[in-house]
């Protein structure tokens, strides 16, 4: 999974880039230079070669770039006119730089390091000798300006901090990254798995079912604390509702067909939601009113950007719509902001920060409901103490929202949970509810999921915590492992005993060694294993073995399940 | 929702059908005769008329037909030439009788009694004097050979049985069905509801929800118990998949596009089991292997057959698949049913036939394996000494099966659950096993699914209980009812109570009348009313007010929650 992109070393990555772009240049003249911009995590460079690089250019090119460091040279700063612009690059024979200029207006703004210029808007480091700790890390093929039907570009990648211990941290947690990656334990755990027949739904293995299984009884039972009711729509519904909804003007939906009426598979469940709200003549004595949604929806992803389970096609969304009057807005908003603070604690991801996305270009609903829903956001968050981030025009089309990012044990950040307001469709399909006046008036509403997608978390959480879920959320909680034949009816007895007390043990009785059995045991992330060997049944125990503490001696089982059971209450 | 049908009193009905014709045609000789087969539970008889008949006629033609029956009149039967037949119903006036003709060969044959003659293949009752109990029901319209492009008819139903006796508990039964009726039920007690924007697609509301879950946990214990396993796969695969499945040749389904690859939804849960079996090599070692899956699944249906949750197009599919070896299939088969009539016990459901159905003229497969696995379907029955009737043709295109029909307490039948044998699909998708040999082996499987639909057993459930569902399984199991405000206090403790041991509880704290609380209470079927007052609140008791019993008096809360936890354990 990519983490979140850090605002604050930009400048040290797009001059790295640079400095890239120099090296390449003095060692392949004839390449043409595209552009190379700072990214999430480092940056990178696309030039047009006539071969693409190799691994052996990528080392020469990063020694040519220690010594534009090494020289220490000054990034410059002028703008030329349009004219003198496309002079300049023409005469450097960089028809990409043209085609860039083509597009821009006014005086286009240059950098230059020695003998290297760049069209570019800054901002730059001060001198190349800033960029003490970069490193190149893989070429890629990319078409220009991302469009297939253009030509196929080079693309160098690298990452740059402003010192070599966050560089050496970063390229740990790269590996680290790629051993806890969820689509490789997803695999090895045989969690859940893809198929060519369907890229991007997500098959789940028995395994897997569980732990959603696991995560969906903890969810049901902590919004039934916090007072919700949940229903569930189908997940396809006439377009005519999403023509109402306003989502066929704003949204790219799967759609079919049935008795000649178009259907959309649903990409979220508001819609459904709204006619529900409507059966009934609602009071403002039922307000809030909570009413929770696990939908299956669907959603239109490029084949390129599908990564397992952190971004699928196919999702389960923990959606909720709440109903309430004007004034209860704010303090439901506190309501649903600790409900996901103590979900994302139950999973050990307790740091975490909050952005407020307001108003997108493309949107519906009047100046006034922005305005009122955005400050009740921000009020929100102001009241519980907790600083947070303005992404302007990052709403969604139907209101403002705040988005929870967590952060995860290697420290990277991911979008969780969203809570959007939602003054728009109440209007759309004319809303109303009962108020103390005994009149009809429009209730207010917010959206809100936690776990975002259901799918997606799994696959923080496995990253997280490197397959190693918690006790209550191990698929196989326990495995009896029996030394020999002769300890296979004490171990199928120690297995009964603890499937008896709802725990999720097996039994390996095949016949492989010990050693291979625990090999097998640990890559499917087992947290305790029981040895059954002789010893064992003279005492009428088990050895533990844990992955938690090793190697813990022989134990006596009863006491055993009960803090087993006492660790999986949900 | 329809009953099947009886097959043993068909001529009675038949013979009934001719009664009304012969009354219809002499109060009313203008019109002109369709047809007027037996059906479920009763007969009708179509008529091209001026205007459509009125409760009035039905009154009439009653009348007319007990005057038929008391004349005692004989049936007489004899066949005409093709040649001579036309002439007759020429004679008559009978259009529809000489196109019904124009279909026949050989000669035709028809029945007379008294001034009346029908063209009518029989069997029927030598007098209609023998029809001794009957009720002329309602009127419809309906299309000259179900075709709308054809003529409105009108179309009189009626009912007909041996006894007086048997025919008021039929119409007893009918007003009980009313009543009963999963639609109506489903409103009143707020479980489920249909829309216009997706009909036959059920929305579920909080309590319609709560009861699927817990039908779902049930589901999931009892199968953890038969050594099951669950999966879950996409709703939606492309079309390749099902051409291999042998699906797209054999059925409709909705479909959809993604990045230009047409992906169809699915309909039954197969070919995406096939995929998953595949992923691994499996062993006989790990045989019989049960791979369930809750499917969410979408067929298509006309739209004049919709009927609530007993017939939608989108519903939740209780699936299985089982691989195992040739020498396994008999053995599983026992075990499947065995676990089938568990379950349908758990719902006092406990009286069922079985169904075997045999090859249909639309299937794949070698006449070997169908043979094979239709002998193993026989023998299993024969085996646990269960009676069964056989159904020519009307297995699926993949293989034999066995049906379940379950009995409800109005007496009616109902399919259920379903047990296929498929010694195709395996080969299609090209399954494995390695045997004791060391050598692949291909697998036999079947697919079964114990409820059917969960939707439609909610249905089938609804009507049998009239609402009133085992207490373990009803969605709100106690309300709390307060007399006055002042007892509100205590009442909210003792709904706390109940609520923290994890029972399903509500507290009615309006300011509603008791009389007006109870009532509502009733018609939500809530099954156990808690009444608190001044008395209750003095002593530290509860006043019960149960469905099964009535009044039961004061008791101990906390011995009451005892009884219900253990009323409750599914």
């Amino acid at each position: 999974m990519q983490p979140e992109i850090t605002q604050d070393i930009q400048a040290l990555r797009h001059t790295a880039a640079h400095i890239l772009a120099q090296a390449v240049k003095r060692l392949f003249p004839t390449v043409k230079l595209a552009i190379g911009p700072a990214i999430e995590n480092g940056f990178y460079y696309d030039f047009e070669t006539t071969t693409p690089f190799t691994a052996q250019d990528l080392e020469a090119i990063e020694k040519e770039m220690k010594k534009i460091v090494k020289a220490n040279l000054p990034l410059e700063h002028f703008n030329l006119s349009p004219e003198e612009a496309l002079a300049y690059v023409d005469e450097q024979g960089e028809p990409y730089k043209r085609e860039l200029l083509e597009g821009l207006e006014d005086a286009p703004s240059f950098y230059k390091q020695g003998e290297f210029v760049d069209l570019c808007a800054g901002p730059h480091m001060a001198k190349t000798g800033q960029v003490k700790a970069f490193k190149l890390q893989s070429v890629a093929g990319a078409y220009w300006r991302g469009d297939e039907k253009n030509k196929m570009l080079s693309r160098i990648y690298g990452t740059a901090f402003f010192t070599k211990e966050e560089l050496a941290l970063h390229l740990e947690r790269i590996e680290e990254a790629k051993k806890r990656d969820h689509r490789k334990l997803g695999k090895e755990m045989k969690l859940f798995a893809f198929m060519d027949e369907g890229p991007g739904l997500p098959f789940y293995l028995p395994k897997g079912l569980i732990l959603k299984n696991l995560l969906i009884e903890y969810w049901r039972k902590i919004h039934k604390k916090y007072n919700y009711q949940e229903i569930s729509t189908p997940i396809m519904l006439q377009s005519d509702l999403w023509q109402r909804s306003g989502h066929t003007t704003n949204y790219e939906m799967y759609n079919t067909m049935i008795d000649d009426v178009e259907y959309y598979i649903k990409p979220m469940n508001c819609p459904g939601g709204m006619l529900v709200y409507g059966l009934e003549l609602h009071s403002y004595k039922e307000f809030p009113l909570r009413i929770a949604e696990l939908g299956h929806i669907h959603r239109i992803e490029l084949s390129g950007t599908l990564h397992g389970m952190a971004r699928a096609r196919g999702f389960t969304q923990d959606d909720a719509h709440i109903y309430m009057t004007p004034e209860q807005l704010k303090g439901e908003l506190i309501n649903v902001i600790k409900l996901y603070e103590d979900v994302y604690a139950a999973f050990g991801l307790d740091e975490f920060t909050f952005e407020l996305s307001t108003r997108p270009e493309k949107s519906i609903g009047t100046d006034e409901a922005w305005e009122s829903s955005t400050n009740s956001l921000a009020e929100a968050l102001d009241e519980l103490g907790r600083t947070y981030e303005i992404n302007e025009g990052d709403g969604a089309f139907y209101g403002p929202k705040i988005d929870f990012h967590i952060k995860d044990s290697m420290g990277r950040s991911f979008q969780c949970g969203t809570i959007q307001c939602d003054m728009n469709l109440p209007e759309r399909f004319d809303l109303s509810y009962i108020g103390p006046d005994g009149a009809k008036h429009r209730p207010v509403m917010i959206h809100r999921t936690c776990f975002g997608s259901i799918e997606r978390f799994i696959a923080i959480l496995t990253e997280h915590c490197a397959g190693w879920f918690p006790f209550w959320l191990t698929p196989v909680q326990i495995m009896v492992i029996p030394i020999s034949e002769r300890h296979h009816e004490a171990a199928q007895k120690v297995y009964e005993e603890i499937d008896a007390a709802g725990l999720r043990v097996e039994l390996d009785a095949r016949g492989e060694k010990m050693g291979y059995k625990i090999r097998e045991a640990q890559l499917a992330k087992i947290p305790v294993m029981l040895i059954i060997g002789d010893k064992e049944v003279e005492e009428n125990k088990v050895s533990v073995r844990s992955h938690a503490n090793g190697d813990e001696g022989q134990q006596d089982l009863a006491a055993l399940i009960e803090k087993w059971k006492a660790e999986s209450a949900i």
